[in-house]
């Protein structure tokens, strides 16, 4: 890692984004080991060149450098668990997706078991690793981010470093995937409404790009509403987007749609409105999903 | 209309939209003439030219087009209906957003009384109207729209024709809406995580951009996969979308934020995961808001 030549790797997990990463790895010319419980999933690796452990154990001993990307941190620690023995000394990167909590964890974890340790997040699809697209996310010792920096940079376009919390890699990317799946939720749906009222698919998709093309204006206006706690109603009120979410329950349901999600998304509109912040911007119920939780504690 | 001199434009209502609507005609130098409930908010329209009349009835007789924007259709009757003879022989193009069976309807009220009517919906924000993001969608009779195609143009942007169909507007106006709201309410509690979690909202909105900025490609591809009813999972499964929403709504209530919105998206992911379809890819969840409300119908 000082001197430029590409230093040994070992991935756990070959899921289709363990996979991404390795194969990474293996572009950049790093010697990459892998490993999979079920074996059959490193074949297409082992053809470009991987070497293919076969216990956990043993992808461990075979490099300084370990990433593991499984569905969660109990798989994670399924994994290391009995090859703590084998990563102590050596760097661990969790790069699977879990909470800021379990992150703290699992960095406690490999404190006591003498293993350096980076949690980090992937914030970009599978398809966009190795090259410009990708942004992965980390968080731990500086240090330990800093020896293996250049390694990591093979995982293609931005790298972060957080900051020393373990857990915050994990903070910024359960945010960020709330974002992104309740998007997702509301993407499903909406091709779902539009189709039941025979609008097609395609013919949807230019106008729903266009919404999400308004999205990075609002992003900096609710970050700064938020920072500031003023709420400024002027463009849009929580009253008018309660009735927009109104309009689209009554559709939705007019069609036989589920409407889970958007009466949920109303309810908390409502429980603002019944709060006597209807004439506030949509930003505010930043504090209406904080304060109601709290006041349901003393129900 | 027809020799290029800007026409008589009524604008009828003049919440922050309708507001828009009336300077970006007064911009264009149609002579504007305007209406609303609350006569102070008339106020400063007057200051740039508007003609402001003391009932719907002299606002409508003022002009041949007519352009209503207010909260729902309730009130656009409460408004129009007892200004029904004015309008007979006239146009109402009705902006205000609502369902397409409301749309329908009103369609149909229009027909009765010999008035020509377009419904639309306006796409974009407020401070768009009037300039090159602007986008409105129209629909119902051709030649309606052709008649006033020119004056429509002063809102700005894209105008679009999307049929006779009086209820394709408002098809598209919801399934957007859905869209844009879902995903804001999921913007909320992404900054309301983040910020529970410690981290800033101006350190979350760079990468809440990043977020944003994957849409479009997962738009084009959920649109074909819809389309071919083939739902793959190649890059990402439903199971590990669920995974990932069980992450963050352990990590809501660990932090004491409402999971509503995250526990009813999930709920369905879920059902789809329990139907057989775990490993198919998120888009399959369009026929999943389907075909398990139907089967509730019959619970």
């Amino acid at each position: 890692m000082t001197d430029g030549t590409p230093s040994p790797v070992t991935v756990l997990g070959l899921g289709p984004m363990g996979q991404a990463l390795a194969r990474a790895f293996l572009d950049a010319g790093h010697p990459t080991t892998v490993w999979n419980r079920t074996a059959s999933r490193a074949d297409a690796l082992a053809a470009r060149g991987a070497a293919v452990a076969a216990t956990p154990a043993e992808a461990v001993a075979a490099s300084p450098l370990v990433i593991a990307c499984v569905i969660d941190y109990d798989a994670v620690h399924a994994i290391v668990d009995p090859a703590a023995a084998e990563l102590k000394g050596r760097t661990l990167v969790n790069l699977t997706a879990d909470t800021p909590e379990r992150a703290r964890r699992t960095a406690a974890w490999a404190a006591e078991h003498g293993i350096d340790y980076l949690d980090g997040a992937i914030m970009t699809p599978t398809s966009t690793i190795g090259g410009p697209e990708a942004v992965v996310l980390y968080s731990g010792p500086e240090e330990v981010y800093r020896a293996h920096r250049q390694a990591l940079a093979s995982l293609g376009g931005t790298s972060a470093h957080l900051g020393a919390d373990p857990g915050r890699a994990a903070a910024h990317d359960v945010a960020l995937l709330d974002l992104f799946w309740t998007s997702m939720s509301g993407l499903v749906h909406a091709f779902a409404l539009a189709s039941a009222e025979g609008v097609a698919p395609r013919d949807l998709a230019p106008f729903a790009k266009g919404i999400g093309a308004l999205l990075p204006a609002i992003i900096d206006e609710f970050a700064q509403d938020i920072e500031s706690g003023r709420h400024p109603g002027d463009e849009s009120t929580i009253l008018s987007a309660a009735a927009g979410m109104e309009h689209i329950v009554h559709a939705s349901r007019a069609r036989g749609l589920d409407t889970g999600v958007l009466e949920a998304a109303r309810s908390v509109a409502r429980r603002a409105i019944d709060a006597g912040h209807g004439t506030d911007g949509f930003s505010r119920l930043v504090e209406t999903l904080r304060t109601d939780v709290l006041s349901e504690d003393f129900r």
